[in-house]
């Protein structure tokens, strides 16, 4: 299997970056290929612009999707976007490793998203949810944060998590046609003892592990909606 | 009534460009006193790091939020975070303006949020929800997007628009004190007509000519949760 973890983290010793690392080391003991993008590390640039494209379809007027399309058939798309997108469609499971900033992901990452999974290829047209350009693929993410648990679920002050991932879980990663595995999160992080994180490194190694046994999340299926996209009775 | 716009969006003839200016005019024309933040064209950093702080509590490791608070305290911030905090204290309403990209905001966007909300200021302790920092402003999201209306609300192919948003509205915006407005939405934008374009113009200047009377969104109160932040009976 190859396996990419995109990290983003503005300290390089971050409880974050031992997560990385410990993903790094499980899959490379099973036998898998990895490759990391550290975002902070190549000073990765998270704006999506008109810079992002050698040529231009319309010099006047900026459609950064439409752009995205034309430029990536034309191999006119940004070097380091292209470069991500490589490892993007070599992956057979991405790995999104990094700290909750604002209930989402740091602007670095956000900005990963926002120019790597370009138009044409990754998504386009009737090309999304299971009929996304990257179906077949796994994604996962694994995220640390400072709240408690039980400040996260029904009826708990922040609600549950993963509605507020739903941007990133659904809107992004099922959009595009990866199966979306269970967040891995490590709670209260910045307050917890050596051996409370350590404790967390091996539940995430576990997990790794034996993540081919995982089920993904469920997400809607284009089969479900009719032509122009409404709920089939 | 002080009124900071924060626009973001790579297309300066864009359509949510012209929202902004409507907003602006509308605004000035009510003798309201308006500030914007056009974040591409200030060519705004939106990378939390090492570098947002000219001295440094712990230099040797990094908690974001830790130097937020003590540099916003020393006056050590970074000049383009601590001008434009000022002009959110300032204000009395913020819009967010920009053009959904992946059901969330640019990173460009994402990282003036990351920035600018700083911990020791805009929340911090037990202040967020309705006791956040920023608690007596009222806060609107303005947004474009390529989706049709119908594709978004309960049943339909995306969910609630509102649920892809709640990370922005309820855990940024909410949490740090605002009243959060319900959005204004331009639906399937690239694709209108000029007459459908000069229609949400126009609704929009309707909108913000009678804003005082919208009721917030309801989220939650401190008082609804005990000392740990459990749920109260």
């Amino acid at each position: 299997m190859n396996v990419l973890i995109v990290h983003a983290h503005p300290e390089p010793q971050s409880f974050t970056a031992a997560l990385r690392d410990q993903a790094v080391d499980t899959f490379t003991a099973q036998g898998h290929q990895v490759q990391v993008s550290d975002l902070y590390a190549m000073n990765w640039n998270p704006v999506a612009s008109a810079n992002d494209f050698v040529s231009r379809e319309n010099p006047d007027y900026l459609v950064y999707a439409l752009e995205q399309r034309l430029g990536v058939k034309s191999q006119s798309i940004a070097a380091d976007i292209q470069q991500e997108l490589d490892k993007l469609l070599w992956a057979d499971l991405v790995v999104l490793n990094f700290p909750i900033f604002w209930f989402s992901a740091p602007a670095m990452l956000k900005g990963w998203i926002d120019r790597v999974l370009v138009s044409g290829v990754c998504y386009g047209g009737k090309r999304f949810y299971d009929q996304g350009g990257l179906a077949g693929k796994r994604a996962l993410v694994s995220v640390t944060l400072g709240g408690r648990e039980h400040m996260f679920g029904e009826g708990a002050i922040h609600g549950p998590l993963e509605d507020m991932l739903r941007p990133i879980l659904r809107g992004t990663l099922a959009y595009v046609g990866f199966e979306v595995l269970e967040p891995f999160v490590a709670w209260h992080v910045p307050y917890i003892s050596d051996e409370a994180r350590k404790d967390f490194l091996r539940s995430y190694q576990q997990r790794l592990t034996h993540l081919s046994d995982d089920q993904p999340l469920v997400f809607p299926r284009l089969a479900q909606f009719d032509e122009q996209l409404y709920p089939l009775a």
